[in-house]
């Protein structure tokens, strides 16, 4: 028998609601501060029932355990404009009382095989419904802009090669991949630079 | 020397963002669940600077005691279709964990002499800043439909005639009053009959 | 065949998007001169599919008459704080060279045997799709917020009784149209005091 | 004297909201019929007070003409994944019958010495005001993900160094230049097998 999965998701989606609505506010603190912002997006998702249905399958979740075994349920990405940033937006999550880390895992140090870079920290989060508190689990990836453009290529090509990618693509998105870590790099080199320039460019910006 | 109020004001707006956030999933669950809604509308503001200002004079508030005498900086307002949903609505606040009640006014079984009516609730309300928690006082304002019509005109009102009103505005007023009260009266005689024709209507649309 | 609605239902979401948009701009623009604005919310939606076929065999609406015929699958409310503001309102719909008005309906002068009050206009408007321009049929109902909350909850019962309504929900209902008109004519009367009062109060938030 | 700028750039204002609300409704429109969609992300801001004022100095615009003279005060930015979408985007720019393309500037087969790149396309846009048709000048900038990711950063370093960038800075931002310009050339490498399976990855979303 199938689950009410609108009901089984509606604290998946306040989650994602006051999740970004939270790293939003943290970004205009710094704007309205003058200080570099190290957040520059923020998106939300919940996983379409479709995808959470395949991701069962394919992991041979039980459905009893659902709740715990899915990490990614409520989803949030927090791009940055530089590498240094991720780990200040982790920094900013360890301190905070309203969310709890239960798990990190640093793909920015270590990337897969695949080339993907990106810090993923699961949270537990308690969102208040009618009838009382309900703890879930919910997922921050953190990522710059380049990483997260390579990032959403593979995940659509990876819906057109479902078990491996041809050795031509594979070679193009290595390279792609390199690329965009090149645009980190750089950027990373004059970042010192551009984060005196930006406090100038957003106290002017107040006057 | 002036207050730096963008800086000052930060807390209150996030905390204005998520309450509404917050009573607005609410509505959502007991829509998708089919029952009867007691939250129609959720609006929220911050107290415009002017205001602030203007209050802390007529009130006598010592600047270094702001945030603890003025109770109503950051402000929500909820709005209900019956007057018996007003109660409803204190209820679900008073169950969460995620804010605490520190006074309530009932304005609505006592009308103040104007004719106001209206459920003030004040929650102390932790926000998670950059540099880590801030607790700050909201104020929740739970009125019907009706209420808040009439409410919204008095206020207006007041800023012509900031002393008192004359005698035939305030006659004009009371019988305002009046039919506020009786509509809400004959909504709440037909309620049960709209309450089971309001789940009957939310299961038909799921469909 | 079913038809394919959420391709077919494209246009009239934009519609509806666009033209709260619009409504709501008039609104700012109205406050920002701390004139009196006739214009107080503004909502919109999209008729759900069911609500549509339900119509269709209702009404017996040829399936490829459907976007002639039905006049409301895009709809807008515009609720205004006096029965005086609708007919302003109904004013600038008339000179905007945006949507063309194909017929207008006035039940505020000639309520319906119900009690219903309101006053529906129905516009054609283009809609810029990806394949070049579209025009579509929309209503848009303007009424006061008493006006409103009547008929939300004659909009109710009406799926409780779908046949007719029993006698004494009936005299109810009358009783609750009459308190609810009676509350517009108070409000009317006490208008141009109100008015006078609103535009120094924008004038003064302002500062 | 100075200008009433709240109310002069009011239709502006309008007209931002609308634009945004217009290109994410195509957007829309391509996920939802399965196609690839050429624009990713729309963003819109109109130019603050101080900046207007500031290119009116450097730029010696006579007030009287700051209308027809000044182009970007509403500004809309449209990112694309890739370079070939932007073409796309102008195409679709110029078949609407709700805009009017007054000039076009293409800065990315002819890339600016500084190596910024993006297309610019300025239109005349009717905005309808309480009294009537007002017609406004609008930017709209066309460009990649990663045309955005260098043109952000070049934008704050010019608030650091006004009259011209350090030759050590402007080594920096050439070769940041380069790895963007080698990120959107190895996309559009691989774009055709992207597109396949974009297509694939939204048509399976939608069950």
């Amino acid at each position: 028998m199938d689950r009410d999965w609108p009901t089984f998701l509606l604290p998946y989606e306040q989650a994602v609601n006051e999740l970004k609505i939270k790293f939003r506010a943290l970004r205009k603190e710094f704007v309205e501060k003058g200080e570099h912002t190290p957040i520059e997006f923020v998106t939300g998702r919940v996983k379409p029932v479709a995808s959470i249905k395949e991701k069962m399958r394919r992991r041979v979740i039980d459905p009893a355990l659902l709740e715990e075994d899915m990490q990614d349920i409520a989803g949030v990405r927090v791009q940055c404009q530089f590498v240094e940033d991720i780990y200040d937006v982790v920094g900013l999550i360890r301190e905070r009382s309203d969310m709890h880390i239960v798990e990190e895992r640093d793909y920015v140090t270590n990337d897969k095989p695949s080339g993907y870079r990106s810090y993923h920290v699961v949270i537990e989060y308690p969102v208040q419904m009618a009838e009382g508190e309900k703890k879930i689990l919910a997922e921050v990836q953190i990522r710059t802009l380049a990483m997260n453009f390579w990032a959403t290529i593979e995940h659509s090509l990876s819906y057109k090669y479902p078990k491996a990618f041809p050795e031509e693509i594979n070679d193009r998105l290595k390279r792609a991949a390199e690329a965009a870590f090149m645009l980190d790099k750089e950027m990373s080199a004059i970042r010192e630079e551009i984060q005196d320039a930006q406090v100038m460019y957003n106290t002017n910006r107040g006057q």
